[in-house]
């Protein structure tokens, strides 16, 4: 039987998700509650992974298992072995060929920004701080070009071991409220560090120091050294996972 | 010379605002770092109590310095040897006069509540959880009835050593995005816990477990026994210290 898990995590004090041999990752901690509440060995496959210090709100990740387990006990036993700092929010009963990684259809992810020189400590953790306020026209200019299928090389990470560097981006929005920008781009998938590659190299839009023009010849599979910097992984929050409709088991009569 | 600090801190870590024999609270951090800083004994007047757990935006603190001192210097210079969940964010000099809580006016707290039984990390240690939705027109009817001046007994921990329960509620709100519930009140001063208990109270009134009416009576000098639960401290922030104007010392020529 397949189970799908829908997380939510600070990722301030983990590696990311993926499992490391010398730093503890969220995928660790979430497989060593698994295996303490199911008392066999599980391994868990996440929708992606996450870097090094980044939250996520609704991370998806599925495990399999012989025999059928209530899914309220599913959460409830699994959160009570897990640090404070990572939740099972839902547990959901799938049908076998659901995967969380390859039947994904899209992500969308979250960055927040704030105009300030100092943050308060309440939002410190989770932002990212602007000694000066961005133009925002120019940073949504910039960001709807980005919408479509474009090679994405400028905006990633070395090493991310992609094949093909192209992605879909299907939306990308700018709010500000005072002085709180919060960025939200929807993709089919995305390079590694592409969302932070993005943000860094938007505020040099939103400073005057890059022209939106710039942006669509980066998008024409510019190396990365010509893209701006990494933005910091602590203002970036995956949010959601998106899979087509029918892969839930419906709901029986009894409590799973 | 009087110099008056605007502060935000995390109150998850300290017993407080004010200075305990066996417990770290944010006056006693404060005052540290200070006296590395300016190499002397400093004593620290904040606008108020904030509780155990309790969170705050724009806590306000002043203090007496025999020679003036760069503001920017106060700033950086406190904040270098604060602990990351206590930060200065604006220092300015008053006159003479000024006293961080017989110059105060007006507070506003706000209370973040979330309507799901299960919280993600990132909201957890800032909000409380409902396991169901609120009503809240019923909430708005209740807080409309606080404002005013009115004997607050019946919302005041025992212990607060106050002499005249009576306080006067400027506005309130409650704003719902999603399930997030953000309650905002506004006051001429509070008695101790008086927020958590008007909040405990009104969630009450939001669950249909209390009229309406029964809040106008609670008003009435009733004792706290009649009143509903304290909410926890940590949907609790001290959002702002509001005083007359006039208290600034005007900007010299050089830089404090």
């Amino acid at each position: 039987m397949v189970y799908r898990l829908i997380l939510s995590y600070n990722g301030a004090n983990y590696a990311g998700w993926q499992r490391q041999n010398n730093a503890v990752a969220v995928q660790q901690r979430l497989e060593e509650s698994l295996e303490r509440l199911l008392v066999r060995p599980v391994r868990v496959h996440g929708a992606g992974r996450t870097d090094a210090g980044v939250h996520a709100r609704g991370q998806v990740a599925h495990f399999d298992l012989a025999d059928p387990f209530p899914l309220q006990g599913l959460i409830h036993g699994t959160n009570r072995s897990l640090p404070p700092d990572i939740r099972v929010l839902a547990a959901e009963r799938m049908c076998a060929r659901f995967h969380a990684q390859k039947s994904a259809r899209a992500k969308s992810y979250s960055y927040r920004l704030i105009e300030s020189p100092l943050l308060s400590p309440l939002d410190a953790p989770y932002a990212m701080a602007l000694p000066r306020p961005l133009d925002l026209a120019a940073l949504r200019q910039a960001s709807a070009l980005l919408v479509g299928r474009h090679d994405f090389t400028a905006f990633a990470l070395a090493g991310g071991g992609h094949r093909d560097p192209h992605r879909r981006i299907l939306a990308t929005s700018w709010n500000r409220q005072g002085s709180r920008l919060l960025f939200r781009v929807v993709g089919d998938g995305f390079l590694r560090g592409m969302v932070r590659s993005l943000v860094g190299t938007l505020i040099e839009v939103g400073q005057g120091r890059r022209t939106v023009e710039n942006i669509r010849w980066l998008l024409s599979g510019e190396p990365r050294s010509q893209a701006g910097p990494t933005a910091p992984a602590h203002g970036l929050t995956l949010e959601r996972v998106f899979y087509p409709p029918g892969l839930r088991v419906a709901r029986q009569g009894h409590a799973w």
